[in-house]
């Protein structure tokens, strides 16, 4: 047996790029690498590729690992792969695929792929593609698929099983069967576990759970992926406004869902807009433009501490030596304040912190930044001290203490403000947390100064 | 059919808090309450609660319910149940838990707890359990279930599913079926799906899928999990260092993971050291404590803009205006870095940049820093020229080009040479970023201003 694929790394170093290979022209090399590595390690080399070279390796697979790799690729990863196939390949691709993954390429496709793409269907395939596209952006039944096994609960463990054997062939899981009553009304469901652990003879209706966790199509589908994960559901019933099954949400689909929440939530964090594809193929200009404008509107916001230090111009003159701690004393109120806005979205992205908690939340922050500001104004003081005396070093270490309080404050309510405004948590990011303590840090700062110096 | 879960938010506010209920003795309605309350939303509710108040109303649960939300819980707020139990109560609630939540909620128990619970369990259920704690902190091992069926592949259908009814009534999980030799190597996996939907007397072997993803007991469980996701695995079967099958690595499990190490990452990503805790239930001293070791550091290091300040002292003396800039230029700098080092930090752990990607991140980013500083040049100058005339704002713009592209160079670079010096990426950390470039950005500032305005 081989060497165990986590062994060393998710992601080992290859000896020759697969793009290197191919560039090369060396096929016969390039059909033993694309027939000895697995799919996901096939699929993250080429979306590491331009889009010509990824489109020549792609036809060098064979047709069923050609869907396998497919199917693992990012929507427009597959965009650029679909744009240079020839018509019956295309056709044959994207009538293998699961609804649901189509659906999502659809989502994402222009107009134009996306015609082609529904053109080539049966009607079959090309209805329930339509009617995933029919739901509301980000809603569950986007992400849903159609092909479930329902069962009815008046059916014996042999008749069941007999059903799921006749209808499952082309229904992506079995592993979740929704039981529904005569008019396809969501009772209960069983799952195929206990259908094969349960006597033939046994009834169906002794092995349902009834009072299922399910979700409504037009429900949140990352809200859905995360019940999922707290319930360690593995599939999760999808009904319509009238109760009636439509779909299942998978478990890999819900892990997608929460890990490109997560990417989101994270590139969010730091100012940027959140991106989709993959760093290594995005070029520099994608990459300027998914970060350019949040840097722009955070600069015009710094444009305040230029106000703010022009304003107290008198009190910088007189006492120079004020001046050096500025940028030690806004650093240490930014970080208070991102670390604290970072732990709130995560808590209310999991579920810990809620709308509710905003009054508990400022009065334990606010407690928090007192003790963490009381810590560095021991060591601001003494830095101070040895740099430029004792006045001043009294200004630094109160300042420190104030500024941290209020950046730990202001970090952990503005993302429960944010989602009372209806307003994403996560767009509350560290650097728009800095750059709101950055001015009033300095309003603290010189007020401090002008109090306790008497200028 | 109530509401949908999801529907107005996962987690709804409760019009008066199990906290409240029993803390006034409402029995009554403190039993109705958890008797409507599905296990997930009660294991939350206890979360938030003190520790006595959690106790009692973990007592009022029934017996079958109780050991549901026990599984939900967290494994501190686990123990803090566990505490106030007697002890028959106590010995069935861990009997009858999972080996993997066991052995989980053990890792993390001071000694004389672990020692309670394993002297409570049955010789049998001790012997799984040890085994389990015997895998290194980290590996695959401690969070694989050991309980597994497995198959030889010499049988049929109908033998295979007689021997999963017999052995699979305790197995957690029976989706994925190994397929073993007689001295128990893994061979291949099985679907139970498959089992399920071909005829009875079809071989096994014609079903198997040979050459399997798997991991071994002693590789890393986060990249075990990551690779489950990729390969959109629902278990991945858990081998020795003989290649021998030692247990199964569970979906749900893999998703404990991930959330764990995203969440670590998040906080880490904000320069807190990671805590497993809930957010409500943390004392101030605890958030304090996971908050200061990061923020005394930065501070340290933050007197490295004291020093270089004061290097300046004479330039700053001459044009006093060039104070004015100093939180808005570093801040920007600090921006940029942030950007690009979350960027990275992403992308590395979702498997998109390689350590051999080196000098492609730093020559991208570089460019993506230019860009990207040449646009807020644009929009520093209108404002410098406002406040103070042209000669300031051609240093100020200068150094928005500069501070920019040397920001986004390092804050892209530093989460690739931690890898290479073997720290987690995710330990750079935004703030990490920003201090280091606000010394340094000081620096390219002063040294501008001398040259452009000849002081």
């Amino acid at each position: 047996m081989p060497q165990s694929p986590v062994a060393d790394d998710l992601h080992p170093e290859l000896p020759e790029s697969l793009q290197d290979i191919v560039e090369n022209q060396h096929l016969h090399t390039a059909l033993e690498w694309l027939e000895t590595h697995q799919p996901h390690i096939i699929a993250d080399e080429l979306a590491r590729m331009d889009n010509v070279t990824a489109g020549i390796a792609f036809r060098l697979l064979d047709k069923d690992r050609a869907l396998t790799v497919f199917e693992e690729l990012e929507p427009v990863d597959q965009q650029a792969i679909l744009e240079g196939l020839r018509d019956h390949t295309f056709r044959d691709l994207v009538e293998g695929m699961d609804p649901d993954d189509r659906a999502r390429m659809l989502r994402e496709a222009p107009a134009k792929v996306a015609k082609r793409v529904l053109a080539g269907l049966s009607t079959h395939e090309r209805r329930m593609t339509a009617a995933l596209l029919g739901y509301p952006e980000g809603s569950v039944g986007r992400y849903m698929t159609p092909e479930v096994v329902a069962l009815s609960q008046d059916l014996t463990v042999e008749q069941a099983l007999r059903t799921v054997r006749e209808k499952g062939a082309h229904a992506e899981t079995v592993y979740t069967l929704p039981v529904v009553d005569r008019s396809r009304r969501l009772t209960g469901i069983v799952e195929l576990r206990e259908l094969v652990l349960s006597p033939p003879d046994a009834m169906v209706s002794t092995l349902v759970v009834t009072r299922p966790t399910f979700a409504r199509a037009a429900d949140s589908a990352e809200q859905a992926a995360r019940l999922m994960r707290e319930t360690n559901d593995l599939n999760l019933p999808v009904v319509d406004s009238e109760d009636r099954l439509v779909g299942l949400l998978t478990f890999d689909d819900a892990d997608e869902l929460i890990e490109a929440a997560d990417t989101e939530d994270m590139a969010r964090q730091s100012g940027s807009a959140p991106w989709a594809g993959h760093y290594m193929a995005a070029g520099v200009w994608q990459l300027a433009r998914y970060r350019a404008l949040w840097l722009s509107l955070l600069l015009v916001a710094a444009t305040l501490t230029v106000s703010v230090t022009r304003a107290f111009e008198g009190t910088l003159e007189q006492v120079a030596a004020l001046a050096m701690f500025i940028p030690m004393l806004i650093g240490a109120g930014g970080n208070a304040g991102a670390q604290a806005a970072t732990a709130c979205v995560r808590a209310m992205a999991v579920g810990e912190v809620r709308g509710s908690d905003l009054l508990k939340v400022i009065w334990r922050e606010c407690r928090v930044g007192v003790v963490l500001g009381g810590l560095l104004a021991v060591l601001g003081v003494g830095v101070a001290v040895a740099f430029v005396g004792a006045k001043v070093a009294v200004v630094v270490g109160v300042t420190l203490v104030l500024i941290c309080a209020w950046a730990a404050t202001i970090g952990g309510t503005m993302p429960l403000l944010a989602k009372r405004l209806r307003i994403d948590p996560a767009v509350v990011s560290a650097p728009m947390v800095t750059t709101l303590v950055d001015a009033t840090g300095l309003v603290i700062y010189f007020v401090t100064a002008k109090l306790v110096l008497g200028v």
